[in-house]
């Protein structure tokens, strides 16, 4: 019997991975008298996951990387004017407004009043509290918990200070590495929403058998997957 | 009667604005051959502060306000080369080992058993969930709180969510704006140690007469205060 439900945020309720796109062909673009489109990616990302553990996710990171990678790509040649534009990148993407998915907020208040809802969502903190505000969604979601990692031990934790059974909670969220495969194997209950684009470091193969495992094609489609949940013999 | 207590973490439990007064210094005389140090401190500030709400607290938004200051006050004539500098100083700044102040472990551990302990620290969440994981103190307090902002409705909140009353919370902390002043507008209790550096932006005087404030010298003086305060008639 699944009594509460945890709803990944970047790229499962609102729009995030579009706008990380926009900078990358915007950083491409201030490198582009250097070098090609795939060499700037290829270094940035090695970058981003040489200071991973040391950074943590969101913007700012991604901010330090790029002017980290635009500088080695360059040998120091980028003039540091042009790294302003890096700056003002990162404060351009933390202002950016909140764009949510077709359906979130329907789905959202279809489900508050039978479900308990949370939001868990990893990245920069300020930044996330902000778009969870913004989006409108915090009248119908009491928490918003904001992890620096969205592995066993997280969700384990989080769970515990919910008082939230693994066996009654189902994870939605568009990244098998983060909101899907951890829950299941704490012997939760998954609904993978595919993203159209997903950043390198999330890309994960599916689970290859699980009767907890769901795969949806959009929001709309999760009341009715919990409605024949709560069929009896299912 | 006090039940729990919380901790600030950044300079109450361990060292934090001496390291960021060493990067001060190494920020100061990389720009040197520009400015002379008050102009730097102060344009500094101003870019902190101009970015706060959009970057909130911690090192990678000191790193990415000092990078937009040095690029702004050299009018884009700092090498790009020497900007490097500043990301490496991030990362020394995130790496840096947890010195913890005289008397945490001691004070933590004869509280732990007769009270609840949580830390609440504000700033970057992985930092601080790090540097609460290698202080050693996650063996003797069961929760670190890392907020984006230390305000009344924050402590509120926190508090609501542990369940506990602010008439029998105690706040322990270094900053008066953000561990004492909001904690006594619930009607908790607090406890100001004073740290001999603090950064300008916490900076705050006293409450004029309030008995649920208190002020020690270090905390090795905090349980001595709680056992007066269990005393009958206190």
């Amino acid at each position: 019997m699944i009594t509460a439900i945890g709803f990944d945020a970047d790229d499962t309720l609102w729009h995030n991975e579009t706008i990380f796109e926009e900078y990358h062909g915007r950083f491409q673009a201030l490198l582009a008298r250097y070098h090609d489109p795939k060499t700037v990616e290829r270094a940035l990302y090695a970058t981003e996951m040489r200071n991973l553990d040391l950074f943590g996710y969101g913007v700012k990171s991604f901010a330090l990387s790029s002017i980290e990678t635009a500088i080695e790509l360059t040998g120091g040649a980028i003039p540091s004017d042009e790294l302003r534009a890096l700056v003002q990148m990162a404060k351009d993407m933390l202002a950016h407004p909140v764009e949510l998915l077709d359906g979130a907020t329907e789905t959202v208040a279809a489900l508050a009043a039978d479900y308990r809802l949370i939001v868990i969502t990893k990245g920069d903190l300020r930044h996330q509290e902000r778009k969870f505000q913004r989006s409108g969604l915090a009248l119908l979601v009491p928490h918003c918990d904001v992890v620096s990692e969205k592995d066993d031990a997280t969700y384990a934790r989080v769970l515990r200070r919910h008082g939230i059974a693994p066996e009654e909670f189902l994870m939605v969220g568009n990244s098998m590495r983060s909101d899907i495969l951890p829950v299941l194997a704490l012997g939760g209950h998954a609904a993978h929403i595919p993203y159209p684009l997903i950043w390198a470091h999330e890309e994960c193969s599916a689970p290859s058998d699980c009767p907890r495992f769901h795969t949806l094609a959009n929001l709309r489609e999760l009341p009715v997957l919990l409605a024949r949940h709560r069929q009896p013999g299912c």
